[in-house]
């Protein structure tokens, strides 16, 4: 079969490669899509070198059919159509508190071990999240983001007809926006891309260049001085980290999305001054997903809008350059047949 | 009558002043005893001239008796003993969401307006809580910022048997730890003065000296291992700020009790990775100043020992250069009659 290993030094080869030995408790998946996540670039960018093992198979935003059950695997059949919930926890650590999505010795699936930018990819079962008929396996790759957003959102305890401002309008953003404006909340996204701005306008959200209208302003309008119920800040910049004090209403909640690899500066008196909260917001649970599939299902998000470009798997080196040179872009999705 | 003006440059003078006029609305109180907040020693450096109109009476942790009724003032008699919630509340803005106890327009009694370093002081009737008879004067001035600490307690939602780490030992972080074990919580206190901490001890608290051994390790010995369910921050410094991330749980909550007037430095990548919270938590709502009293009445909690010396408002400069001397110091109550 094909397989897509990163090598390092900003480099993808497509080799050909022996299916791993299916374990108990595994399934082997044909692998339909594969989307690239920012965590993929991140790794191209030899950001993870120290936690990947070159050479490595990485992605984990997958939709795939079951090709073959492996032994004590029960309620699935060859053919069912998945997602995969990447999430392999490890032994339960104390300060777990049972939250075994985040647990210390979780690993993640695509990252810390072989992910999905192959044609056959070998997963526990209890990974897999069914794909109703009516979802389509390129869909099917969105559910992974899609279910961070709708993780993010549940852990906002977000209620219809809150306000909402995104801070960054890349795809996790994105999702954040559409989703909480599904639920019925009033959304503001906002994002320095023009083509970003543009691609979310036509999708019906409102929004904000903060390098272009001073936010804090726009804020106040859009909510008639009553400012935001919930900020997502899924920007990863020290320009979202100012902005998610300045934007809440008293005892607003702020969401933090985006990983920010160093400390930053954080207004903390404007926490203390309006009684804020800042909720940390990792991956997902099994019901994000489930919601998320429920979501898609529907057919009431525009998800399709958000694929900026199918590529076959052998092309996989140029998408990674393509995405690196145009933040423009929103979901790219490799096809791995 | 006497009262204590701020005169500025690190001055307080005694003076003679005649009583303001009583407005209708609110009672005349004889002051019995004003506590020294730490925002009075911010004033004292001259770190809010900006805020405060020299030459001001400052102080805002206040037991007295009832001197004269306003017009229109029921409920109330003359003689009547009470401590005072120095708030105003001033015209509700949209964004406060309607917690007037931290609203836009919201005056601070004692800081925005005349306090109670005097002999008879004019306040709001709403401002007022009853003393039972069995709590005495001098605890009465304690009140308010038992009140905070009830206040914080309650925005951490702190149930009983949750591990505790309360960082930063004056007399807020005191309070707050020992309503928690009064509630049930198992509580670490962690502070660097020698004194502050053998006090602590001598109260059946235990505690950590940060400097003295690595209070992550001491943090994992005291809770087997789980770490914090919550983290009070109440030491304002950057090293509070560092260990307030590293020593919560999967999920755990952190108080922003502190003051901190510059943004600093947070590592948000663990509010991320263990889905964490911070909680702003500033002043009291009335529930606060009620559940106070009854715990100050209740007699359950060691509130003598955080009085560090009770002096004549007279002596109020002494009082003040000592407590710049001496961080070792907790509390100190001038007696205004």
């Amino acid at each position: 079969m094909k397989a897509l290993f990163y090598t390092g030094n900003k480099t993808f080869e497509i080799q050909e490669s022996t299916p791993a030995p299916l374990q108990p408790g595994e399934v082997r998946l044909k692998v339909a899509y594969c989307g690239v996540c920012g965590t993929d670039v991140h790794i191209y960018h030899g950001n993870m070198d120290k936690r990947v093992q070159i050479p490595q198979v990485i992605g984990h935003e997958v939709s795939a059919e079951i090709a073959e059950l492996g032994e004590g695997v029960t309620g699935w059949q060859v053919g069912d159509r998945v997602a995969v919930r990447p999430l392999q926890p490890g032994a339960e650590h104390p300060s777990d508190f049972g939250q075994n999505h985040i647990g210390k010795n979780l690993k993640f699936i695509g990252i810390d071990t072989s992910g999905g930018m192959q044609q056959f990819w070998n997963v526990p079962a209890y990974t897999l999240h069914r794909l109703p008929e009516n979802l389509s396996l390129k869909l099917g790759a969105l559910i992974e983001p899609l279910a961070v957003a709708c993780h993010d959102i549940r852990l906002a305890e977000l209620r219809k007809d809150e306000q909402v401002v995104v801070i960054g309008g890349g795809p996790i953003g994105m999702l954040i926006a559409l989703v909480a404006q599904h639920k019925g909340a009033k959304v503001l996204l906002s994002e320095i891309n023009g083509a970003r701005l543009e691609l979310a306008a036509s999708l019906g959200l409102a929004t904000v260049n903060p390098r272009e209208e001073d936010l804090v302003t726009r804020v106040e309008d859009f909510t008639q001085g009553a400012m935001a119920d919930v900020v997502f800040e899924v920007s990863g910049v020290q320009a979202g980290v100012d902005a998610m004090t300045q934007v809440p209403r008293a005892r607003g909640r702020i969401v933090m999305v985006a990983i920010h690899a160093q400390p930053k500066p954080v207004d903390l008196f404007r926490f203390f001054w309006r009684e804020l909260k800042l909720i940390g917001a990792r991956v997902y649970e099994p019901e994000d997903f489930d919601e998320a599939i429920a979501l898609a299902a529907s057919g009431q998000l525009p998800l399709e809008a958000i694929i900026t470009q199918v590529a076959p798997l052998a092309a996989a080196q140029e998408v990674f350059e393509t995405i690196d040179g145009n933040p423009a872009g929103l979901k790219y999705l490799l096809a791995c047949q």
